[in-house]
């Protein structure tokens, strides 16, 4: 069975718009309703964005990989790696960095992503060996020049060298949307290297950024393979370039 | 006479809203047009922004104090501090963090202040003995409980073990923005001791944090009085509370 992807996806993103921004910033959004399978607090808006997005997807009798509900395998060849709701901390304090991340495997071979940023309504789409894609229009990674780098980290406390070797930091807590920024050049790279990061956060950034011409890899430098679970924690380096990469890869070297 | 600042504020920032969306993560905003009265350069968009509320000023012949124009003395009573547009790195490069900041004093007493968060259509007033308020409801600082911080800061290199000391850290960019979060609760405190920030950036800010219960000082933790100019520079601490400002001012004795 072949599925229309990005109509799917974008469904999914605008009857999740509809139902969550009335939430933003509010109390009732950020009230811890349970933990997840991997012992995480859910908050409200976790579960409220969760559900909705498995209603979406039950029809469709694929395999699905999601923050809250887990791993489940319908025996399809197609696995959808989703998080209904990634920077779901700075949607319930009001902080307007947050997305929607939805990617989908065919036996572990990507065949589709997408983010949608809802302040923004900024649709990413991922489309291997197509390119990468802002509202139907092409993005490509930055190539900033040297001393004028914008980087996104999460090192709990290493590296923080890298403060004085950019000229920009940014920490925006949402990592689906940094490596969207990372993608359509507003950021030259984002890392998290706190073995925090789940599959289920970047599976779609991963996509978006190698399709936009950048490069994404594991904390040593080698191309990042991703699982397909929700229960295991990853590192990963986002970067537009070889450059922005040996920067990071340095830093981490020499602040370990 | 007499103004109903309210008004003027908010009447500002929709007519801002209305041409610079449009811009918003153009080329087009980035580029830059020349230098300001001190030696920045000046964007497209900073341009574009100044212009109009220059034009919505003028009418008023108060004193203006503004970035790019500089300091324009009309032998006013009122003194009006403004930055058209807080964060316009992250408006050019497609960051949805950015704000309109507009500050009134009269003899240099606080008499009115105004950030306005265009995304969100977030609307701030600081009303000097009165309160602050989003969108007409009054707001507050956090109490975060010890271990669940979330602070935001800019130190070029200095204090970066508070990466350690608190839960989260966000840095956003857009130091009006951060101070309206802290206002309201979104981020418990930010900083910014790189000597780098301008009254115009902070004025309404410092308002806001103040009347909505919170504290803001310069780097030595005294009060900060703010000169109403647009060429000093000056460092600004605000936090929620005197616990957050002593964790603030301990991470920057310890790490000189």
């Amino acid at each position: 069975m072949e599925f229309a992807w990005n109509e799917i996806a974008f469904t999914m993103a605008k009857d999740l718009e509809k139902t969550i921004m009335p939430l933003f910033g509010t109390k009732k959004a950020g009230e811890n309703v349970g933990t997840n399978v991997s012992g995480d607090v859910t908050k409200y808006i976790d579960r409220v964005a969760e559900d909705i997005i498995i209603r979406h997807l039950k029809p469709l009798s694929v395999n699905i990989v999601s923050e809250e509900v887990g791993e489940i395998d319908n025996g399809s060849d197609y696995t959808v790696v989703v998080d209904p709701l990634d920077g779901s901390y700075n949607f319930s304090v009001g902080i307007p960095i947050f997305a929607f991340s939805f990617a989908v495997f065919k036996e572990k071979e990507p065949v589709y992503g997408a983010i949608y940023e809802f302040f923004p309504k900024a649709f990413y789409e991922a489309i291997p060996r197509k390119g990468a894609y802002l509202n139907g229009r092409p993005i490509h990674v930055s190539d900033p020049q040297p001393g004028k780098e914008a980087i996104s980290f999460y090192t709990r406390g290493r590296a923080l060298g890298l403060v004085n070797k950019v000229k920009r930091v940014r920490v925006l807590g949402a990592i689906a949307v940094e490596m969207a920024y990372t993608a359509k050049g507003s950021l030259d790279g984002v890392f998290d290297i706190r073995n925090y990061v789940r599959p289920t956060d970047i599976a779609a950034g991963v996509m978006l950024v190698r399709e936009a011409g950048g490069i994404v890899t594991d904390e040593g430098g080698k191309p990042l393979e991703l699982e397909l679970s929700a229960e295991v924690n990853t590192n990963v380096i986002a970067a537009a370039n070889e450059r922005i990469l040996r920067i990071i890869l340095e830093a981490l070297e020499n602040e370990p």
